[in-house]
């Protein structure tokens, strides 16, 4: 199944870019009434046909559109506190977006060791990982924003902060109500600081555990979208 | 927190190795009555401080001695085909040991594009997260086994077959009952073929799925583990 991202499709019939042209023709060696699929990133997946196999502007006809393929029955945001070391980030990312997440905020804590990331590059990380796990909906990856303004900010119905202090946390089991739109925090390597855990619970978010197991960021940012996926099932 | 692995650990007194007391005295600085803490791949966590901090031969006294540290109340066996790239089959070793496993089986099969193992390069990465992640169980890592000789000498009292053709599966949550030892099998790129598939079931294993997500062989792995723990939370 040869698929591409097109979020720019509008009509019945799309014009590759000259570098997936190239890509379909040259590489792939597609050539006319082949079918190659497209993602829209909005939940569009669209069956099309080579009308044209011309390297440079390959040009297809759709055949079938599906709307809201693959749509999930909540809203899933991370919000992560970016690791120092880019892979793991990188790595994250991949995962999350084929298991299943809507949005991703890089969250900056007191403890961050990273506060920049290259936005662009991770956005491309995002689109392999949605094409080759076939998923139609993009997820919103947004720019780093500060610990305070993110939960003064936040509007989902069900506001979870992940933490290792040894203080008062349910699980997602115990937490979570299936169905709703969430939230949840992962903080950095050394954990988020008494003070954001005591300020986030000031703003109505309830701590949670993962389980027992002493996490990296990265893994507990895959394992808590696993949970909560699969307590959406 | 100080960890070292230390499997061979009978006494109450431990000699570490020359590598090992030069990374304790010349890179972390340690020195005599300093705390340091040994797991024993087995269940055993010991904290233990410097009574003579030779850079060549650091001898620790036992203070304390923890067995059936974080110890879980089911057997977790996840045989998984390796994939083509290395990078993403020690990346899984590494999350499953950080989420909780006891027992990993390389898997060859009809498709499997990997073969060959180095083994002893996965036993390191298992030790080095077992220690990032306070694991005092070592999980075992199995030589490649072929498809037919797996399924034939699995004894865990649950068997299940993750695969992804539109068959009659079942979710984990459905078809795992909580607190059994299990086994799951994790197929390559492309899948299992229907005829490993019909093994599996005819050798009583039972089909399940990991969701709606087309996952790629490593994410699939972590996902169930993931999924598996959280069941037994």
């Amino acid at each position: 199944m040869h698929l591409f991202f097109t979020p720019d499709i509008s009509a019945d019939f799309y014009q590759l870019s000259e570098e997936e042209s190239k890509h379909c023709v040259r590489v792939l060696r597609l050539v006319k009434s082949d079918i190659v699929f497209l993602i829209d990133g909005k939940g569009g997946l669209y069956k099309t046909e080579i009308i044209d196999d011309h390297p440079k502007r390959c040009i297809l006809k759709v055949l079938e559109k599906r709307s809201e393929y693959g749509k999930r029955p909540f809203k899933l945001h991370v919000a992560i506190a970016p690791t120092k070391n880019m892979d793991r980030l990188e790595w994250f990312l991949e995962k999350i977006t084929e298991i299943g997440v809507d949005e991703i905020t890089p969250l900056i804590c007191q403890r961050s060791e990273r506060r920049e990331l290259k936005i662009d590059r991770l956005q491309k990380i995002i689109v392999a990982a949605m094409k080759q796990s076939l998923k139609a909906y993009q997820p919103v990856l947004n720019e780093p924003l500060e610990f305070r303004k993110l939960i003064n900010s936040a509007s989902e119905s069900q506001k979870l902060i992940a933490h290792c202090l040894e203080t008062d946390r349910k699980s997602l089991s115990q937490e979570y109500r299936r169905g709703e739109n969430v939230l949840i925090l992962i903080g950095p390597e050394g954990d988020f600081s008494p003070e954001e855990i005591e300020a986030a619970l000031k703003s109505d978010f309830k701590a949670v555990t993962l389980g027992n197991s002493r996490l990296r960021t990265e893994t507990a940012g895959v394992v808590a979208c696993a949970q909560l996926n699969f307590m959406n099932e």
